[in-house]
């Protein structure tokens, strides 16, 4: 088994906040990144695909495809987007980077044609990220 | 002479959009980066200064000194915030990072204590900089 | 389950030293990493801890807290430091890598607030990284 | 157990064909990656190997041992070489990165000194890596 | 006058080789860049553009338009090839990244629609670079 | 003329102290850099050679040849040691950034053999560097 991970990048804006709780709670919670006006970040994203490479083609996935898959599945609904108004699937959840990983797994996941999702990376800034494996 | 280098990093939302124009030519012009919600980035700034380094220290500007400048007077007027809305030097400026090099120049060139001032490069993503010499 | 990684870094000195050995023999494993006057790098840490993030805050454990942690328990004892000589948890133990990975699990573990320690990275240069997961 | 993990770096130039196949199927499923005269990538591989430091050097694999392995069986048959033409190991292979980082751990298992092998990453590009843990 | 840049990435393979010579001197000189069958790297290209911003956009060029002439003019023409034999503009010239810098910059500099082209960076490894700044 | 530059790396540790002073002014003016046992870096160098690139090579300077140079006439003299004991040419010199950059311009400007030497820059860290241009 081979694991094969295909880099993406998107910039967005989000803002933490909670709405079943007051301001104050929401600033204790959240700090500046409860700006009421949002702020930014240029994330990358790190999808990995595991499986057994055919000795026809040696690839477990095409990577061309893979690329195309999160372009076209995720990166064009969330670049240059404000991910707590613009982003659909994202209605309802506090866009912190762990709950985006899971919502990005449930977009992606049915989408990959060969082999299988097995990690998604999310990386907010030089200094943080997140994992989900779907565990 | 030698010229000195510190980074700073900050995460911000924006949106280009010129006021005087209709929302269609805003949209030719500006594209996805006219989204009305904002989009945001992680910047990163470089801030030269140049001098001749004094024997008895050895430093053109005491490095711990200069980030507390960078930090002080740009970075916390700035990290976590629309560049639109919630920064009052920025306001009536289309916050294009040409712009901002030039908006930051104003702000930081007085504060610095040693040497002076002479480049500073804005980081918009992996793939845009620019850079302003004061000129 | 989200994995949540916060990175630090600090500056520090250190020599690979066996005091029970020869100079001959220190010199021969450790090369000039046994230089006498010890030398230095640039580290930087990824600390990875695990868990599920509640519904109310979308957050595994708080960032801030976390760097918060990795600063004040550990950076402040290590930045700046010669390892043999500066800092008391590695009293007695040589300073490879490995150590340094395993010293800083034995610190951070019982400080993590929220979620559960799953893995200490540690690079040493652009080259070399080593990685402890409390096994 | 510490995982040690050691970077190389190597240029070599490629081309994805499968000689069973006709030129438009190998153009379909290999696309400009089939380009006749090759294309060319800087490589970068980590090579990680796990143990138990022992306590009298502190180290799962003298770091400069394993850094000297990972030159000399592999670096230098690969390195400034067309991986279809010039090296003898990858004969009959299609040398996607899969199969490359399958074949590199053939090559290095049997002559780690200490420790064991535990993962190859190779990086093609700074979008695309895979990782082959020999399972 | 602000300095902008944006960044562009290509893979092609290449020999250093000069037909005027013996194969001895070639060896001699190229070491093993001479190799027949070539060898490759994953270039970088920062193209760098200067100019007044203008009031009514901000921008001296704007960025999506310089990629696309980046793409389209160059990366196109050189990328997935053998510099040697697949690219007419190099025909007959040495693809050292010198003379890549001087052929891209003859490339672009009639095709910048906006501002002046003032430097064109080249990089051939994490190790080196070279800059062409038309003069 | 186009302009090659070539990275180099070391580790080294030093301390930033002025015997002329007293304890307490060299702990106010360098700070946690003034540590008694020293502390440590991963320092980059770039260091750049301008030239016309002649036609028969293409190449300003033999790359292999510059790497040489700054390896053997620079590197192996710092790398792996403490700046303030073990390095003749720094003695006397308080080993900031800025001084080691026009110390290392005075060993490299007469063993360049081709073109000539216009910018040394030293990285001290990810967010800090300094350039020495010979003026």
């Amino acid at each position: 088994m081979v694991y094969v991970t295909r880099k993406g990048h998107f910039s967005a804006s989000h803002r933490l906040y909670n709405p079943a709780w007051s301001d104050e709670k929401n600033q204790t919670v959240f700090g500046k990144c409860n700006n009421p006006n949002g702020h930014g970040h240029n994330y990358e994203i790190e999808v990995t695909v595991a499986g057994d490479p055919p000795q026809e083609t040696g690839m477990v996935i095409d990577l061309k495809k893979l690329a195309e898959i999160i372009e076209e599945e995720l990166i064009e609904r969330v670049d240059h987007k404000h991910l707590n108004e613009d982003v659909d699937f994202m209605r309802g959840i506090i866009p912190t980077a762990e709950n985006m990983a899971i919502a990005f797994w449930t977009i992606l996941e049915p989408k990959i044609t060969a082999g299988r999702l097995v990690s998604i990376k999310l990386f907010e800034s030089a200094n943080n990220f997140v994992e989900y494996r779907g565990e």
